[in-house]
């Protein structure tokens, strides 16, 4: 299924790949050598290109005559960019895209300021599309994460995070960029406030059904698929839905021992795997999918609105994969 | 004569000061308390608001009608504590303004962060200008003030710098700031191409200005005029005009004896006065507030196009006051 859909989606998509590549590259554009060489590290590391997909086939499913589209996409990796180096940097995570996190190649220092010009590469592009609304749209998103990351610092290491404060967290963290992209794309098209509400909505419910997959399978995928260890999230501190839906009903000492696990994190793998098993036994792994799934229905649900055309099918494509990819 | 300049713009800027303050406080409203006590610790710690004031009087002096100027100069005071809160940690330096940096209260991830909450405050505030030119500027600024900071970074502790850099390095970290505000203000009144360009020259010139005299402040001024000790620019293995200047006029024995001196920094009062005469003899000093004063002179030559106006001196009182002040 997922191998199909990958498939699927890579034959309508490659030419504008190969385009949003050379566009990255162009973009890059900077004066100083250290900063693509940091940058490059992470934007050419095999990253999805999901965001800038997301625009380009936003803009062309609302019938977009310019010719801007893949240029203007690059706005959400560059953004995306620049928060990945940000975060991983707060976050001292030691892998990112099966690649050494750049903060561990270089010092923090440069780390945070090529995120700031990856940030400001993004503003520039956004700049050139001369739209206020473009920039509004980003300035909420930059907004919004730079707090959530904040937030989910301050919650690091608590073991009585809510699932209401884990969705407010990953809407801030992920939901927002992934909003913005397919609300861009609707500005750029210049079309009614109905639309461009819709494919808001789109991004948003398609951006929860991704980090809660992401959450997903940091428990359920092996070391190869995930390009780091299994378990990321809990060895930093921090506990996302398939350990928040189970701690919540476990009995009381099943709830001990996990608290224990996940204060004294380790790479034991017979105690990771029996973590595993506990999170399937008290259902934090069923509901996690199917409150996923039930993002991915209502995301495809705002598409209805829009007559058929080959980018509506990349939209839903993508969005039917959030959820059965491996990685 | 610096009391005197500060007292006359003092009284010219009063009320302006007070409904910049309002504005800062008004538009900082962050959802987290935890970023309002780390953006506030800087910016509310007694700041010059030296870039809002450009940009409300450039706005003024260019006859600009509108009502918003108060608001919009606020994007140029977070932008400013932005890269303030990154540079601090960047630098690892443990004072500002007279205060503890923020990274030495707060771990340096939340510090980050917010910077990054402040930089997407004043992007929020400059989409509300509804002018893609001032979001243009801003790219511009962001993007050469993080390069200018990673090059800075790559040449610390390197006693070769020779003074082209060091103006590369001071107009990327602080002149594109200062001529941004005073370009914006022109941006906002909608004046002619040739007095935007005068705006831009006098802003870049002003901070050349700004930046030359707070290097010549770090070796002439005493730890209570800065809030903190002089020579901090030294200890961080930064060189500036002064240093670079008489180093390469020293001869074999004092040039040996500097650089010892800059490679094994000290707070030895009587080690930092012998370096601070040699930096009298060598001319390194006068050298400085020659140059310093040169930008001045052309920044003042810049407003000679506009009409005579309260706010036209205004500017012209600041840039006097750029090499005339004490701290």
């Amino acid at each position: 299924m997922n191998k199909d859909l990958k498939t699927q989606i890579i034959a309508l998509v490659t030419p504008d790949l190969a385009q949003v590549e050379k566009a990255l590259e162009e973009n890059l554009a900077p004066n100083l050598d250290l900063v693509k060489q940091i940058a490059s590290h992470l934007l050419f590391s095999g990253g999805k290109r999901l965001r800038p997909l997301l625009l380009i086939h936003a803009a062309r499913m609302c019938k977009y005559q310019g010719a801007d589209e893949i240029v203007f996409s690059t706005i959400f990796e560059f953004l995306h960019a620049a928060t990945l180096l940000h975060d991983d940097v707060v976050d001292g995570a030691d892998m990112r895209r099966g690649r050494p996190a750049a903060h561990t190649r270089w010092p923090a220092p440069q780390v945070v300021l090529t995120g700031d010009f990856l940030l400001a590469r993004a503003l520039d592009i956004a700049a050139k599309t001369k739209d206020p609304r473009v920039i509004a749209v980003i300035a909420q998103i930059t907004q919004a994460m730079s707090q959530g990351e904040i937030d989910q610092l301050a919650q690091k290491g608590r073991k009585d995070v809510t699932e209401e404060q884990y969705l407010e967290i990953i809407a801030r963290k992920t939901a927002v960029l992934i909003q913005g992209a397919c609300q861009c794309g609707a500005i750029l098209a210049n079309v009614s406030g109905q639309k461009e509400q819709a494919l808001q909505s789109f991004g948003f419910h398609l951006g929860m059904a991704f980090q809660m997959a992401d959450d997903l399978l940091d428990y359920t995928a092996t070391a190869e698929q995930l390009g780091k260890h299994p378990g990321a999230d809990m060895r930093e501190g921090k506990l996302t839905l398939p350990v928040i839906y189970s701690l919540a009903r476990a009995c009381p000492e099943d709830r001990a021992w996990m608290e224990n696990m996940i204060s004294y994190p380790d790479v034991d793998v017979d105690r990771f795997q029996k973590l595993q098993k506990k999170l399937v036994a008290l259902k934090g792994i069923s509901y996690t999918r199917a409150k996923a799934c039930d993002h991915v229905a209502k995301a495809k649900k705002n598409l209805e609105i829009f007559d058929d055309s080959v980018s509506k099918s990349v939209l839903t494509l993508i969005a039917d994969y959030a959820i059965h990819r491996k990685v």
